[in-house]
């Protein structure tokens, strides 16, 4: 009788790993479950769908039920949630949501996807239909049903972060008043301050009124309640973060590691065999800290989902972990982080050095060229690159692969100075950004004692 | 009485390292000869200058002489031209070319900065006003006026690397009919054939006339001759590369290398002690192949001049070395290379795999993702990375950063796949097309047995 792989969760980590052990081996039985209506979708894309500038929300489907059972024979069951996991006798129970009935099904390799859920504090009026989180493609369609309704004119996000950015971008787009509130002391707390003072600056450029430091009480229609006073709202759209997904893994015994997430190794296998993990709901390894991390990225999930299917395919693969790389873009701002910042840098007991400067995209005679402010994060005595951090105009943050390429390589800011970068007028300066930062912090590096 | 450092030519090479020198040290009496009127210009921005996005040829320059003695106490002497190095008696012989008389100066420390000029076959009409090599800011002006005066409707440009490609675009931008001809069976023979082949549709599609496998026999007012047949022009444009500028050096004894550039190692240092060469007119190292090369750019030339401005200066610094990295762009079509090709690998010795796919440069539901090819040159056995290449629309090239990083920290296609590239909808699809291609090219190294 054929094996059979379980899949729970039909996104990014479930079913990248379904089609790699698919790819493995062709006479494995796979079945994976998803509780929602669809299955591989880009959540990542959810702003653009909101902003308008995606039209249908069918463009965000990479692929339907109907494609994996035809092209890669995946069983996809889409509204059947599990709702538990018995490792003892190798079996998930599932909720058939439409029939209203639960089974058993049995499984020789269980992989978890079951992915991250937004952030909700349990605020007065939190549960009120105009204040919305947005994590899955359905919470998109809703947002944007509900943007169409209320005219949208005042929209406050509360949370600076990357979907917060990304949300006050989209409806900036619609034409509303966009307020951003954070509880915190700045913005985009995955920046150091120095380089997040930019993006706030940026953000009031583009009209977008930011108020940090601000706690947020409650919700009621019409209006957000803060411990500074009320902000007049037609929408609210939560920005706060996700958890991972963990209860059905912790209650099943499976261990659990950084912030809640499930253990993993770097075959992406959980602390009971056959039984695998990947995507929002497991934990990541930080290549500079050396710490495990939950990151919550399709970026991730999709790695991590191509490794666990390879080695439940028969196959040998490992995920060696992330440097912590994160981009996202508001209105023509781009801003991207890669490594450490300098404050990460001293909290991992690192001696760095932070080093900012100042260029510009392209050569600074041509058109369209833009400012690029451009952190190093290095570390004292080795010159060893750390992490970086980018923001500016349009051709800036994508650069960040480049640091994150240095930083994974553990080169140094020395050796980043003579890497035969590219240029081109309308490229970059004769110098990339990247080198001139790298210039400077070699510098200060050599003269700065290691203690 | 103080030490004297003599530079010859003022652009990149020269100027970078007398900047730097003179950071080092700042008793050193600093003298730098140009035999043009303008020095420290940047010749990759002519073509852009001629396309007019560039309005004022004075954006060209970095700075002018006078910047030069005031903010570093550098003495800059244009239109004399150094005629003869003495290395005996520690002199050269310089043509003030004003004045029409010629001089000696001794020199402690010369840096030969002499740059290449462009290749002009010798062919019967070369030296018509109409045919017009590229190589100063001189000959842009002498370019853009003649370009004013003919009016340009029909524009051939000689040549088809990466000055070709860009003067094609900056006459396609004035609205001329343009037909680009090259000698060799294929444009851009910096690419490998298929990669040069997108270029060329590109170039079709952007109206271009390609021609290659055409002998250019010489020129007459009005037209180009071929082998075959006549090409009506009102306008010739060279593009066919340069030669260093070594015939000083190479009277005075000093050693040549490949392609006749003058010899240095790694800090700088020629064959003489006390003599130094950077820019156009230097060797460089190419760490791939492991050989002595001769690359014609900016950012080479301004890495050599840090490094040996700093050596010149009583400090340690060294360049290790190119990769081979070069980007440009014509119309919307970005084009870029690093490392080894095919070719190159085969020709270098390495038994490599090539490995080619198509992506998009952003989320493909997203406006404004454009097609990206990534061809990938991997080494069988070890599965490191020997090259890339990138052909495709606005972000696609500048891309070839990351790749020229991972091909100097020698890292296998294998460990790109979970480098942590940067993700986000407006910027690549969730995986970056450079993990696409490393996930192909492991798969093709894993298949094919080492021989």
């Amino acid at each position: 009788m054929a094996e059979r792989l379980v899949v729970i969760g039909g996104d990014a980590g479930g079913m990248t790993a379904a089609t790699n052990a698919r790819r493995m081996r062709n006479d494995l039985e796979i079945v994976a479950f998803e509780r929602s209506t669809r299955v591989s979708y880009s959540a990542c894309g959810i702003p653009y769908l909101v902003s308008g500038e995606v039209a249908e929300v069918d463009a965000l489907v990479a692929r339907t039920p109907r494609e994996f059972r035809e092209a890669n024979r995946i069983d996809v069951r889409i509204e059947h949630e599990v709702v538990g996991i018995d490792l003892d006798r190798g079996q998930v129970e599932v909720h058939d949501q439409p029939h209203g009935r639960t089974f058993r099904i049995g499984f020789d390799h269980l992989l978890i996807g079951t992915g991250a859920r937004p952030v909700r504090p349990d605020l007065p009026g939190i549960d009120d239909e105009l204040v919305i989180g947005v994590q899955t493609l359905d919470d998109g369609v809703r947002l944007l049903a509900q943007a169409e309704r209320s005219r949208c004119q005042r929209v406050v996000v509360v949370g600076g972060g990357y979907i917060g950015l990304e949300m006050a971008e989209a409806f900036v787009m619609w034409g509303a008043e966009v307020t951003l509130v954070d509880g915190g002391p700045h913005l985009m707390r995955t920046l150091d301050p120095d380089m997040a003072a930019l993006v706030t600056k940026a953000l009031e450029r583009h009209s977008i009124e930011v108020r940090t430091g601000v706690t947020v009480t409650g919700f009621e229609p019409g209006a957000v309640h803060t411990a500074d006073g009320r902000i007049p709202a037609d929408l609210v759209v939560l920005g706060l973060g996700v958890t991972p997904n963990t209860e059905l893994a912790e209650a099943a015994g499976i261990a659990l590691g950084a912030r809640g997430s499930i253990k993993v190794d770097r075959r992406q296998a959980t602390s009971h065999e056959r039984v695998w993990a990947a995507g929002d709901c497991a934990e990541s390894f930080h290549l500079v800290s050396q710490r495990p991390v939950h990151v919550a990225l399709g970026t991730v999930a999709n790695r991590q989902g191509r490794v666990a299917g390879i080695n439940i395919g028969g196959g040998y693969a490992t995920f060696p972990g992330v440097v912590g790389t994160a981009i996202t873009k508001v209105c023509s701002t781009e801003v991207a982080r890669t490594g450490l910042t300098e404050l990460e840098a001293a909290r991992d007991g690192f001696r760095a050095i932070g080093t900012v400067i100042e260029s510009t995209t392209r050569a600074g005679y041509v058109p369209d060229t833009a400012p690029i402010t451009v952190k190093l994060v290095t570390e004292v005595g080795t010159g060893r690159l750390l992490g970086g951090q980018i923001v500016g105009g349009a051709g800036a943050a994508k650069r960040i692969d480049t640091l994150a390429m240095a930083v994974t390589a553990g080169i140094t800011a020395d050796e980043l100075i003579n890497v035969d970068l590219s240029y081109a007028p309308p490229f970059s300066p004769v110098w990339d950004p990247l080198a001139t930062a790298a210039r400077v912090a070699a510098a200060q590096v050599a003269a700065t004692p290691a203690p």
